[in-house]
Protein backbone atom coordinates (compact mmCIF):
# COMPACT_ATOMS: atom_id res chain seq x y z
CA UNK A 1 0.00 0.00 0.00
CA UNK A 2 1.44 3.49 -0.71
CA UNK A 3 2.06 5.98 1.71
CA UNK A 4 -0.87 7.45 3.61
CA UNK A 5 0.76 10.65 2.32
CA UNK A 6 0.87 9.99 -0.58
CA UNK A 7 -3.17 8.65 -1.25
CA UNK A 8 -3.69 11.84 0.77
CA UNK A 9 -1.93 13.85 -1.75
CA UNK A 10 -3.46 12.25 -4.74
CA UNK A 11 -7.12 12.48 -3.30
CA UNK A 12 -6.60 15.87 -2.88
CA UNK A 13 -5.29 16.71 -6.42
CA UNK A 14 -7.72 14.46 -8.04
CA UNK A 15 -10.93 15.70 -6.79
CA UNK A 16 -8.96 19.10 -7.07
CA UNK A 17 -10.07 19.85 -2.83
CA UNK A 18 -8.39 19.97 0.32
CA UNK A 19 -12.07 19.73 2.29
CA UNK A 20 -12.37 16.28 4.93
CA UNK A 21 -15.78 15.52 5.65
CA UNK A 22 -16.93 14.63 9.62
CA UNK A 23 -18.98 11.74 9.75
CA UNK A 24 -20.42 12.60 13.43
CA UNK A 25 -23.99 10.80 12.99
CA UNK A 26 -25.72 11.93 15.98
CA UNK A 27 -29.32 10.77 15.75
CA UNK A 28 -30.69 13.72 17.07
CA UNK A 29 -29.64 15.70 14.56
CA UNK A 30 -30.07 12.92 11.25
CA UNK A 31 -32.75 13.32 9.06
CA UNK A 32 -33.48 10.01 8.76
CA UNK A 33 -32.85 6.87 11.55
CA UNK A 34 -30.79 4.50 10.20
CA UNK A 35 -27.25 5.73 10.85
CA UNK A 36 -25.79 3.80 7.92
CA UNK A 37 -27.96 4.50 5.05
CA UNK A 38 -27.39 8.32 6.36
CA UNK A 39 -23.58 8.37 5.93
CA UNK A 40 -23.78 6.13 3.14
CA UNK A 41 -25.94 8.49 1.34
CA UNK A 42 -23.75 11.72 2.68
CA UNK A 43 -20.77 10.03 0.96
CA UNK A 44 -22.31 8.93 -2.32
CA UNK A 45 -23.22 12.36 -2.75
CA UNK A 46 -19.58 13.77 -1.64
CA UNK A 47 -17.03 11.49 -2.84
CA UNK A 48 -15.67 13.27 -5.88
CA UNK A 49 -15.31 16.79 -3.60
CA UNK A 50 -13.42 15.90 -0.86
CA UNK A 51 -9.40 14.71 0.03
CA UNK A 52 -10.66 12.30 2.98
CA UNK A 53 -13.15 11.27 5.54
CA UNK A 54 -12.91 11.99 9.36
CA UNK A 55 -16.00 9.06 10.81
CA UNK A 56 -15.80 9.98 14.32
CA UNK A 57 -16.09 7.13 16.55
CA UNK A 58 -18.01 8.65 19.46
CA UNK A 59 -20.76 8.90 17.59
CA UNK A 60 -20.60 5.16 16.36
CA UNK A 61 -19.60 3.80 19.90
CA UNK A 62 -22.49 6.05 21.36
CA UNK A 63 -24.85 3.47 19.86
CA UNK A 64 -23.33 0.61 20.90
CA UNK A 65 -22.77 -2.80 18.69
CA UNK A 66 -25.37 -1.48 16.16
CA UNK A 67 -23.30 1.86 15.99
CA UNK A 68 -20.07 -0.37 15.02
CA UNK A 69 -21.74 -2.52 12.57
CA UNK A 70 -22.70 1.18 11.02
CA UNK A 71 -18.95 2.21 11.10
CA UNK A 72 -18.02 -0.89 9.16
CA UNK A 73 -20.52 -0.05 6.50
CA UNK A 74 -19.58 3.73 6.56
CA UNK A 75 -16.05 2.85 6.28
CA UNK A 76 -17.32 -0.31 3.52
CA UNK A 77 -19.19 2.95 1.78
CA UNK A 78 -15.68 5.15 0.99
CA UNK A 79 -14.59 4.63 -2.51
CA UNK A 80 -11.04 3.32 -1.69
CA UNK A 81 -9.15 6.47 -3.18
CA UNK A 82 -10.35 8.43 -0.65
CA UNK A 83 -8.21 8.24 2.87
CA UNK A 84 -10.28 7.49 5.87
CA UNK A 85 -8.98 9.35 8.57
CA UNK A 86 -10.51 7.94 11.90
CA UNK A 87 -10.77 10.45 14.62
CA UNK A 88 -10.47 8.53 17.91
CA UNK A 89 -7.87 10.54 20.21
CA UNK A 90 -6.45 7.49 21.14
CA UNK A 91 -3.24 6.55 23.41
CA UNK A 92 -2.36 4.54 26.80
CA UNK A 93 0.40 2.49 27.66
CA UNK A 94 2.43 0.75 24.77
CA UNK A 95 1.08 -2.56 24.62
CA UNK A 96 -2.63 -0.93 25.10
CA UNK A 97 -1.42 1.66 22.62
CA UNK A 98 -0.60 -1.41 20.13
CA UNK A 99 -4.18 -2.47 20.42
CA UNK A 100 -5.84 0.81 19.64
CA UNK A 101 -3.73 0.61 16.74
CA UNK A 102 -4.90 -2.65 15.85
CA UNK A 103 -8.12 -2.22 15.99
CA UNK A 104 -8.00 0.89 14.08
CA UNK A 105 -5.92 -0.35 11.17
CA UNK A 106 -6.39 -3.88 10.74
CA UNK A 107 -9.87 -4.16 12.46
CA UNK A 108 -12.26 -0.69 11.26
CA UNK A 109 -9.37 -0.27 8.37
CA UNK A 110 -8.85 3.16 8.44
CA UNK A 111 -6.37 4.60 6.65
CA UNK A 112 -4.94 7.58 9.62
CA UNK A 113 -5.86 7.93 13.24
CA UNK A 114 -5.76 10.73 15.55
CA UNK A 115 -3.76 10.38 18.78
CA UNK A 116 -3.82 12.08 22.46
CA UNK A 117 -0.03 12.84 22.91
CA UNK A 118 -0.43 13.75 26.94
CA UNK A 119 1.09 9.91 27.39
CA UNK A 120 4.17 10.97 25.45
CA UNK A 121 6.41 9.21 23.14
CA UNK A 122 5.74 5.18 24.13
CA UNK A 123 1.72 6.43 23.72
CA UNK A 124 2.11 6.88 20.07
CA UNK A 125 4.95 4.68 18.68
CA UNK A 126 2.61 2.10 18.03
CA UNK A 127 0.27 3.68 15.72
CA UNK A 128 3.49 5.15 14.18
CA UNK A 129 4.77 1.89 14.00
CA UNK A 130 2.38 0.99 11.05
CA UNK A 131 4.32 3.13 8.37
CA UNK A 132 2.15 2.87 5.77
CA UNK A 133 -1.09 4.98 7.74
CA UNK A 134 -1.15 8.33 8.78
CA UNK A 135 -0.98 9.12 12.61
CA UNK A 136 -2.47 12.84 13.13
CA UNK A 137 -1.29 14.19 17.20
CA UNK A 138 -3.64 16.55 18.69
CA UNK A 139 -1.62 20.16 18.67
CA UNK A 140 -3.86 22.62 19.59
CA UNK A 141 -7.18 21.81 19.64
CA UNK A 142 -10.26 23.78 18.74
CA UNK A 143 -12.34 23.74 21.51
CA UNK A 144 -12.50 26.35 24.78
CA UNK A 145 -10.67 23.66 26.38
CA UNK A 146 -8.15 23.65 24.29
CA UNK A 147 -6.54 27.08 25.81
CA UNK A 148 -6.30 25.30 29.42
CA UNK A 149 -3.70 23.13 29.08
CA UNK A 150 -2.14 23.19 25.35
CA UNK A 151 -1.53 27.13 25.60
CA UNK A 152 0.40 26.82 29.05
CA UNK A 153 3.84 28.15 28.27
CA UNK A 154 7.17 25.94 30.18
CA UNK A 155 9.77 27.06 31.61
CA UNK A 156 12.24 25.70 30.53
CA UNK A 157 11.37 26.52 26.27
CA UNK A 158 9.13 30.01 27.32
CA UNK A 159 7.33 28.31 24.80
CA UNK A 160 3.46 26.81 25.22
CA UNK A 161 2.67 23.06 25.67
CA UNK A 162 1.13 22.88 21.97
CA UNK A 163 4.78 24.00 20.36
CA UNK A 164 6.51 21.08 22.63
CA UNK A 165 3.94 18.14 21.30
CA UNK A 166 4.64 20.06 17.76
CA UNK A 167 8.53 19.51 18.10
CA UNK A 168 7.83 16.44 19.39
CA UNK A 169 5.48 15.26 16.54
CA UNK A 170 8.24 16.29 14.50
CA UNK A 171 10.88 13.69 16.32
CA UNK A 172 7.85 10.96 16.04
CA UNK A 173 8.00 11.22 11.89
CA UNK A 174 10.75 9.24 10.94
CA UNK A 175 8.55 7.14 8.90
CA UNK A 176 7.20 9.99 7.45
CA UNK A 177 3.60 9.15 8.71
CA UNK A 178 2.81 11.79 11.28
CA UNK A 179 0.39 15.16 10.91
CA UNK A 180 -0.95 17.22 13.48
CA UNK A 181 -4.39 18.44 14.42
CA UNK A 182 -4.78 21.82 15.21
CA UNK A 183 -8.05 23.83 15.27
CA UNK A 184 -9.33 26.22 12.73
CA UNK A 185 -10.57 28.63 15.72
CA UNK A 186 -7.12 29.73 16.83
CA UNK A 187 -5.44 30.89 13.58
CA UNK A 188 -2.34 32.19 15.32
CA UNK A 189 -1.62 29.02 16.91
CA UNK A 190 -2.48 27.65 13.20
CA UNK A 191 0.37 29.75 12.00
CA UNK A 192 3.14 28.75 15.03
CA UNK A 193 2.85 25.16 14.23
CA UNK A 194 2.50 25.47 10.29
CA UNK A 195 6.01 27.63 10.76
CA UNK A 196 7.85 24.90 12.45
CA UNK A 197 6.16 21.40 11.19
CA UNK A 198 7.46 21.69 7.48
CA UNK A 199 5.27 19.78 5.12
CA UNK A 200 3.59 17.44 7.75
CA UNK A 201 -0.30 17.87 7.34
CA UNK A 202 -2.08 19.38 9.17
CA UNK A 203 -5.62 18.73 10.42
CA UNK A 204 -8.19 21.23 11.47
CA UNK A 205 -11.37 21.04 12.44
CA UNK A 206 -13.35 23.58 14.09
CA UNK A 207 -14.38 25.56 10.65
CA UNK A 208 -18.53 26.06 10.81
CA UNK A 209 -20.35 24.99 13.65
CA UNK A 210 -17.58 26.04 15.99
CA UNK A 211 -17.07 29.23 14.09
CA UNK A 212 -13.28 28.93 12.76
CA UNK A 213 -12.83 31.52 9.75
CA UNK A 214 -11.89 29.29 6.38
CA UNK A 215 -9.72 31.66 4.80
CA UNK A 216 -7.16 32.25 7.66
CA UNK A 217 -7.09 28.79 8.53
CA UNK A 218 -6.37 28.00 4.67
CA UNK A 219 -3.39 31.08 4.30
CA UNK A 220 -2.26 30.21 7.54
CA UNK A 221 -2.74 26.18 7.48
CA UNK A 222 -1.38 25.26 4.29
CA UNK A 223 2.32 24.28 3.55
CA UNK A 224 4.59 26.48 1.24
CA UNK A 225 3.20 24.87 -2.21
CA UNK A 226 -0.17 25.63 -0.55
CA UNK A 227 -1.15 21.99 0.00
CA UNK A 228 -1.52 19.76 3.26
CA UNK A 229 -4.01 21.15 4.88
CA UNK A 230 -7.27 19.17 5.73
CA UNK A 231 -10.08 21.51 5.96
CA UNK A 232 -12.46 19.25 7.97
CA UNK A 233 -16.44 19.90 8.28
CA UNK A 234 -18.78 17.76 10.07
CA UNK A 235 -22.35 19.41 10.97
CA UNK A 236 -22.56 22.10 8.31
CA UNK A 237 -22.37 18.96 5.81
CA UNK A 238 -23.94 17.01 7.33
CA UNK A 239 -27.34 18.26 8.35
CA UNK A 240 -27.72 21.10 5.53
CA UNK A 241 -30.68 20.08 5.55
CA UNK A 242 -33.04 18.68 7.91
CA UNK A 243 -35.39 16.90 5.24
CA UNK A 244 -35.41 14.27 2.10
CA UNK A 245 -33.25 16.38 0.39
CA UNK A 246 -30.43 16.11 2.83
CA UNK A 247 -27.70 14.48 0.79
CA UNK A 248 -28.22 17.14 -2.36
CA UNK A 249 -28.07 19.55 0.24
CA UNK A 250 -24.62 17.96 1.35
CA UNK A 251 -23.47 18.03 -1.90
CA UNK A 252 -24.01 21.59 -2.57
CA UNK A 253 -22.69 22.81 0.90
CA UNK A 254 -19.33 20.69 0.40
CA UNK A 255 -19.37 21.81 -3.31
CA UNK A 256 -19.86 25.69 -2.06
CA UNK A 257 -16.96 25.26 0.96
CA UNK A 258 -14.52 23.05 -1.77
CA UNK A 259 -15.23 25.92 -4.12
CA UNK A 260 -14.77 28.73 -1.53
CA UNK A 261 -11.14 26.67 -0.52
CA UNK A 262 -10.19 26.82 -3.86
CA UNK A 263 -11.12 30.29 -4.75
CA UNK A 264 -8.81 31.55 -1.86
CA UNK A 265 -5.81 28.72 -3.06
CA UNK A 266 -5.67 30.66 -6.37
CA UNK A 267 -6.14 34.36 -4.42
CA UNK A 268 -2.81 32.90 -2.72
CA UNK A 269 -1.20 31.65 -5.79
CA UNK A 270 -1.83 27.97 -5.46
CA UNK A 271 -4.37 26.91 -7.97
CA UNK A 272 -4.84 23.30 -8.79
CA UNK A 273 -2.77 22.03 -12.25
CA UNK B 1 -27.67 4.99 42.22
CA UNK B 2 -25.36 5.77 44.70
CA UNK B 3 -22.88 7.75 43.81
CA UNK B 4 -19.58 6.13 42.50
CA UNK B 5 -17.46 6.99 45.74
CA UNK B 6 -19.57 5.30 48.09
CA UNK B 7 -20.35 2.22 45.92
CA UNK B 8 -16.39 2.05 45.62
CA UNK B 9 -16.04 2.43 49.60
CA UNK B 10 -18.47 -0.19 49.94
CA UNK B 11 -17.08 -2.85 47.97
CA UNK B 12 -13.37 -2.02 49.33
CA UNK B 13 -14.84 -2.39 52.82
CA UNK B 14 -16.89 -5.42 52.25
CA UNK B 15 -13.90 -7.38 50.46
CA UNK B 16 -11.42 -5.69 52.57
CA UNK B 17 -9.20 -5.03 49.42
CA UNK B 18 -7.69 -1.90 47.79
CA UNK B 19 -7.57 -4.45 44.71
CA UNK B 20 -8.86 -4.01 41.32
CA UNK B 21 -8.08 -6.28 38.63
CA UNK B 22 -7.30 -4.61 34.96
CA UNK B 23 -8.89 -7.01 32.34
CA UNK B 24 -6.59 -6.46 29.69
CA UNK B 25 -7.36 -9.67 27.40
CA UNK B 26 -4.69 -10.45 24.85
CA UNK B 27 -5.19 -13.40 22.98
CA UNK B 28 -1.68 -14.24 22.53
CA UNK B 29 -1.06 -14.26 26.00
CA UNK B 30 -4.65 -15.73 27.09
CA UNK B 31 -4.79 -19.62 28.50
CA UNK B 32 -7.97 -20.02 26.29
CA UNK B 33 -9.64 -18.67 23.09
CA UNK B 34 -12.98 -17.13 24.23
CA UNK B 35 -12.24 -14.33 25.92
CA UNK B 36 -15.80 -13.94 27.28
CA UNK B 37 -15.15 -17.61 28.51
CA UNK B 38 -11.80 -16.14 29.82
CA UNK B 39 -12.80 -13.01 31.52
CA UNK B 40 -16.10 -14.63 33.29
CA UNK B 41 -13.76 -17.55 34.64
CA UNK B 42 -11.21 -14.49 35.87
CA UNK B 43 -14.22 -12.46 38.00
CA UNK B 44 -16.13 -15.38 38.77
CA UNK B 45 -12.38 -16.95 40.86
CA UNK B 46 -11.66 -13.46 42.17
CA UNK B 47 -14.61 -11.02 43.13
CA UNK B 48 -14.93 -11.56 46.92
CA UNK B 49 -10.92 -10.02 46.68
CA UNK B 50 -11.18 -6.72 44.79
CA UNK B 51 -12.64 -3.32 44.96
CA UNK B 52 -13.45 -2.45 41.57
CA UNK B 53 -12.51 -4.23 38.01
CA UNK B 54 -11.45 -1.78 35.15
CA UNK B 55 -11.74 -3.44 31.67
CA UNK B 56 -9.07 -1.76 28.92
CA UNK B 57 -11.65 -0.85 25.97
CA UNK B 58 -8.32 -1.25 24.02
CA UNK B 59 -8.04 -5.16 24.08
CA UNK B 60 -11.86 -5.27 23.32
CA UNK B 61 -11.34 -3.42 20.51
CA UNK B 62 -8.74 -5.06 18.98
CA UNK B 63 -10.67 -7.74 18.46
CA UNK B 64 -13.84 -5.51 16.64
CA UNK B 65 -17.11 -6.42 16.82
CA UNK B 66 -17.14 -9.95 18.81
CA UNK B 67 -14.77 -8.15 21.03
CA UNK B 68 -17.07 -5.60 21.96
CA UNK B 69 -19.76 -8.55 22.46
CA UNK B 70 -17.10 -10.01 24.98
CA UNK B 71 -16.54 -7.08 26.84
CA UNK B 72 -20.98 -6.69 27.03
CA UNK B 73 -20.53 -10.38 28.85
CA UNK B 74 -17.46 -9.32 30.69
CA UNK B 75 -19.39 -6.45 32.37
CA UNK B 76 -22.50 -8.74 32.84
CA UNK B 77 -20.19 -10.79 34.63
CA UNK B 78 -19.45 -8.66 37.08
CA UNK B 79 -21.11 -8.54 40.58
CA UNK B 80 -23.10 -5.62 40.85
CA UNK B 81 -22.13 -4.32 44.06
CA UNK B 82 -18.14 -4.34 42.12
CA UNK B 83 -17.74 -0.83 40.52
CA UNK B 84 -16.66 -1.14 36.70
CA UNK B 85 -13.76 1.36 35.70
CA UNK B 86 -13.63 1.31 31.88
CA UNK B 87 -10.50 2.24 31.02
CA UNK B 88 -10.96 4.19 27.98
CA UNK B 89 -8.71 7.22 28.11
CA UNK B 90 -11.19 9.49 26.10
CA UNK B 91 -11.80 13.00 25.93
CA UNK B 92 -12.56 15.17 22.76
CA UNK B 93 -14.87 18.69 21.90
CA UNK B 94 -18.02 19.11 24.45
CA UNK B 95 -20.51 17.32 21.69
CA UNK B 96 -18.23 14.65 21.08
CA UNK B 97 -17.34 13.81 24.62
CA UNK B 98 -20.84 13.43 25.57
CA UNK B 99 -21.34 11.13 22.48
CA UNK B 100 -18.38 9.26 24.80
CA UNK B 101 -19.42 9.75 28.03
CA UNK B 102 -23.10 8.10 26.51
CA UNK B 103 -21.13 5.04 25.32
CA UNK B 104 -19.03 4.49 28.41
CA UNK B 105 -22.00 4.82 30.79
CA UNK B 106 -25.16 3.99 29.07
CA UNK B 107 -24.09 1.59 26.33
CA UNK B 108 -21.53 -0.08 28.08
CA UNK B 109 -22.88 0.41 31.88
CA UNK B 110 -19.64 1.16 32.94
CA UNK B 111 -19.83 2.88 36.99
CA UNK B 112 -16.43 5.12 35.97
CA UNK B 113 -14.46 6.15 33.26
CA UNK B 114 -10.86 7.34 32.42
CA UNK B 115 -10.32 10.24 30.67
CA UNK B 116 -7.01 12.15 29.12
CA UNK B 117 -6.95 15.90 30.27
CA UNK B 118 -5.68 17.38 27.10
CA UNK B 119 -8.24 19.33 25.55
CA UNK B 120 -9.19 20.86 28.96
CA UNK B 121 -12.47 21.37 30.98
CA UNK B 122 -15.17 21.32 27.95
CA UNK B 123 -13.27 17.77 27.02
CA UNK B 124 -14.15 16.69 30.68
CA UNK B 125 -17.29 17.94 31.62
CA UNK B 126 -19.97 15.47 29.56
CA UNK B 127 -18.35 12.71 31.97
CA UNK B 128 -18.87 14.14 34.86
CA UNK B 129 -22.20 15.60 34.28
CA UNK B 130 -22.98 12.28 34.92
CA UNK B 131 -22.96 12.85 38.99
CA UNK B 132 -23.53 8.91 39.88
CA UNK B 133 -20.36 7.72 38.18
CA UNK B 134 -16.76 8.34 38.00
CA UNK B 135 -14.34 10.27 35.80
CA UNK B 136 -10.52 9.28 36.79
CA UNK B 137 -8.50 11.88 34.81
CA UNK B 138 -5.30 10.90 33.28
CA UNK B 139 -1.84 12.90 35.58
CA UNK B 140 0.81 10.91 35.78
CA UNK B 141 0.57 7.95 34.20
CA UNK B 142 3.03 4.82 34.87
CA UNK B 143 4.53 4.36 30.97
CA UNK B 144 8.67 5.83 30.23
CA UNK B 145 6.31 8.60 28.05
CA UNK B 146 4.88 9.75 31.37
CA UNK B 147 7.96 12.15 31.75
CA UNK B 148 7.64 13.51 28.25
CA UNK B 149 4.49 16.24 29.05
CA UNK B 150 3.42 15.32 31.91
CA UNK B 151 6.41 16.26 34.22
CA UNK B 152 7.64 19.54 31.90
CA UNK B 153 7.79 22.83 34.19
CA UNK B 154 4.94 25.15 33.59
CA UNK B 155 5.86 29.00 33.79
CA UNK B 156 3.50 30.63 35.70
CA UNK B 157 3.55 27.98 38.45
CA UNK B 158 6.83 26.46 37.99
CA UNK B 159 4.78 23.12 38.83
CA UNK B 160 4.59 20.17 36.41
CA UNK B 161 1.96 19.89 34.10
CA UNK B 162 0.70 17.02 36.10
CA UNK B 163 0.42 19.31 39.26
CA UNK B 164 -1.58 21.68 36.85
CA UNK B 165 -3.81 19.00 36.29
CA UNK B 166 -4.47 17.38 39.53
CA UNK B 167 -5.55 21.41 40.25
CA UNK B 168 -8.11 21.73 37.62
CA UNK B 169 -9.01 17.85 38.19
CA UNK B 170 -10.07 19.61 42.09
CA UNK B 171 -12.29 22.15 40.22
CA UNK B 172 -13.75 19.44 38.27
CA UNK B 173 -14.67 17.96 41.41
CA UNK B 174 -18.12 19.74 42.27
CA UNK B 175 -20.10 16.54 41.94
CA UNK B 176 -17.68 14.96 43.96
CA UNK B 177 -17.09 11.72 41.33
CA UNK B 178 -13.65 13.00 39.50
CA UNK B 179 -10.62 10.93 40.72
CA UNK B 180 -6.91 10.80 39.62
CA UNK B 181 -4.55 8.27 37.43
CA UNK B 182 -0.74 8.29 39.01
CA UNK B 183 1.16 5.59 37.99
CA UNK B 184 2.61 3.00 40.55
CA UNK B 185 6.51 3.48 38.70
CA UNK B 186 6.73 7.31 40.12
CA UNK B 187 6.26 7.20 43.73
CA UNK B 188 7.38 10.81 44.70
CA UNK B 189 4.94 12.40 42.01
CA UNK B 190 2.20 9.95 43.38
CA UNK B 191 2.74 11.42 47.42
CA UNK B 192 2.44 15.23 45.81
CA UNK B 193 -0.55 14.42 43.88
CA UNK B 194 -1.77 12.82 47.26
CA UNK B 195 -0.82 15.88 49.33
CA UNK B 196 -2.94 18.43 46.97
CA UNK B 197 -6.42 16.00 46.13
CA UNK B 198 -7.45 15.29 49.84
CA UNK B 199 -9.50 12.32 49.88
CA UNK B 200 -10.44 11.76 46.11
CA UNK B 201 -9.73 8.32 44.98
CA UNK B 202 -6.35 7.95 43.11
CA UNK B 203 -6.04 4.62 40.53
CA UNK B 204 -2.36 3.37 40.46
CA UNK B 205 -1.83 1.26 37.50
CA UNK B 206 2.12 -0.29 36.90
CA UNK B 207 2.36 -2.81 39.94
CA UNK B 208 3.75 -5.93 38.62
CA UNK B 209 4.39 -6.27 34.63
CA UNK B 210 5.17 -2.18 34.75
CA UNK B 211 8.09 -2.61 37.83
CA UNK B 212 6.01 -0.60 40.40
CA UNK B 213 6.78 -0.84 43.78
CA UNK B 214 3.30 -2.41 45.64
CA UNK B 215 4.64 -0.55 49.53
CA UNK B 216 5.47 2.90 48.39
CA UNK B 217 2.52 3.14 45.99
CA UNK B 218 0.19 2.24 49.05
CA UNK B 219 2.13 4.60 51.63
CA UNK B 220 2.04 7.27 49.52
CA UNK B 221 -1.40 6.76 47.75
CA UNK B 222 -3.79 6.33 50.56
CA UNK B 223 -5.85 9.27 51.83
CA UNK B 224 -5.33 10.15 55.67
CA UNK B 225 -7.94 7.21 56.58
CA UNK B 226 -5.68 4.72 54.53
CA UNK B 227 -8.20 4.57 51.60
CA UNK B 228 -9.02 5.36 48.16
CA UNK B 229 -6.25 3.69 46.89
CA UNK B 230 -7.07 1.49 43.75
CA UNK B 231 -3.97 -0.59 43.32
CA UNK B 232 -4.62 -2.30 40.10
CA UNK B 233 -3.07 -4.93 38.71
CA UNK B 234 -4.01 -6.65 35.22
CA UNK B 235 -0.89 -9.28 33.22
CA UNK B 236 0.56 -10.15 36.68
CA UNK B 237 -3.34 -11.96 37.82
CA UNK B 238 -4.87 -12.52 34.27
CA UNK B 239 -1.70 -14.52 33.28
CA UNK B 240 -0.60 -15.88 36.39
CA UNK B 241 -1.01 -19.51 34.71
CA UNK B 242 -1.09 -20.03 31.30
CA UNK B 243 -2.35 -23.19 32.52
CA UNK B 244 -6.07 -24.93 32.32
CA UNK B 245 -5.52 -23.66 36.24
CA UNK B 246 -5.78 -20.25 35.10
CA UNK B 247 -8.70 -19.22 37.56
CA UNK B 248 -7.55 -21.11 40.15
CA UNK B 249 -3.84 -18.78 39.68
CA UNK B 250 -5.52 -15.69 39.29
CA UNK B 251 -6.80 -16.23 42.43
CA UNK B 252 -4.42 -17.42 44.43
CA UNK B 253 -2.47 -14.34 43.08
CA UNK B 254 -5.08 -11.81 43.66
CA UNK B 255 -5.42 -13.14 47.24
CA UNK B 256 -1.97 -12.79 47.60
CA UNK B 257 -1.52 -8.87 46.64
CA UNK B 258 -5.03 -7.95 48.71
CA UNK B 259 -3.37 -9.59 51.55
CA UNK B 260 -0.02 -7.96 51.18
CA UNK B 261 -1.42 -4.69 50.80
CA UNK B 262 -3.57 -5.53 53.81
CA UNK B 263 -0.24 -6.38 55.50
CA UNK B 264 0.84 -2.93 55.17
CA UNK B 265 -2.05 -1.14 55.75
CA UNK B 266 -2.25 -2.77 59.36
CA UNK B 267 1.74 -1.03 59.54
CA UNK B 268 0.72 1.99 58.38
CA UNK B 269 -1.98 1.75 60.99
CA UNK B 270 -5.26 1.55 58.94
CA UNK B 271 -6.57 -2.20 59.85
CA UNK B 272 -9.87 -3.11 58.57
CA UNK B 273 -12.53 -2.98 60.73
Amino acid sequence: MAKFIERLDKAASSNRSLLSIGIDPAPSSMPIDDIATFTTAIIEATSDLVCAYKPQMAFFEAEGIAGLRALEATIRAIPSNIPIILDAKRGDIGNTSAAYAKAAFEVWGADAITVSPYMGTDSVDPFTAYSDRGVFVLTRTSNPGGADFEDKLLLDSNEPLYIEVTRRAIQWNSHGNVGLVVGATTPDELTRVRDICGDMPILLPGIGAQGGDLESSISNGVDRHGRRAIINVARGVLYASSGADFAEAARREATRIRDSINTELDRLGYPWE
